[in-house]
């Protein structure tokens, strides 16, 4: 994992191989950075993508073992037990010749190629607070 | 639908049950901002969605009842007869084992989980107007 | 292609048969941009999509004539021989009844309504340069 910081926010390169999930928090951690938002692109394998059932209260996760290139990921930082937490979506498409796409919550992805993130702190303290009718801890605004 | 201001920009929280486009527009209009953009995390259902059929000079779009997950959403904010103007595209996914995508404009949608938005004001004043080969109401720059 | 500045980014609009890298090489380069990330939403056509095969070393595209709805689009800006280089991904939805996606690396589009892209120019230096492991040039950061 490399990065730049600019002005306004920071140019990460995440490596083949890296945990992106795990590295993204280490970064904001090592760096103060408790709230923020990103965009990716790149590639990443491994991959535990799913979706949450609002009638269960529980997420379904698959796991998909081969590349796929990352088409878009968004997400955001907040404050989770006073830690900077990483909620992150990705569409991703497979590495062959359909080029089809699936999306969703990414629990856990390992880099496959690179991952290029832009990431923005934001000056301002949010926290993630359990929603007990939703089942999630959501932005506690 | 909470929200908090930082220098940057303002992080926004759709809750369960808002209409997205509704309540982001009323956010503008409240909050003085006629031109932005901004992006999106979440789930959504109850969906209006769809495409501008340049040959027919018409949007077609299709009804999905159930949730999705917003993989990606992505917009601005404009001014359209002097009142700002939500344009929206997303990447929806199934909340089912396969994690399809389906993706385009987004006309009307409903938040079922949580909607975490980023939107930056823009220093600018940008309306659209209609541009009579394409039929629609694009950016005037 | 028409553009505003503000003091964040600028809002470009890329028209109708326009070529979508080269015209926003094209911006960068005349604006002194060489450093920067994208978003963007519209509808091309005419697309060459793919992905990077690691095994192969190589790119594999797939030709798109027709329309897509550019449901989401994010890349970046860095320096390649000195000059401003794109790396966009976007996912492409299909302009028919089922809105279903395709995505991956954007190596050719034009523009077939309209495109709406917000650049953010970054006050830094960054290059790309070439990984040997990867066979891709890569920010070197």
């Amino acid at each position: 994992m490399k990065y730049k910081t600019t002005k306004q926010g920071h140019v990460i390169k995440l490596e083949r191989g890296e945990n992106v999930i795990e590295t993204l928090t280490a970064f904001c951690a090592e760096n103060n950075i408790s709230v923020g938002v990103f965009q990716g692109i790149g590639a990443v394998e491994r991959v535990k993508i799913g979706y949450y059932d609002l009638g269960k209260k529980e997420y379904f996760f698959r796991d998909e073992a081969g590349v796929f290139e990352v088409a878009s990921m968004q997400g955001n930082v907040a404050l989770v037990d006073g830690k900077p937490f990483i909620h992150a979506h990705a569409v991703l498409s497979r590495c062959d010749a359909t080029c089809e796409c699936i999306g969703a919550h990414i629990k856990e992805a390992f880099v496959a190629v690179t991952l290029e993130i832009y990431l923005t702190p934001l000056d301002v303290s949010i926290s993630r607070k359990l929603d007990g009718d939703i089942g999630l801890k959501l932005l506690d605004l």
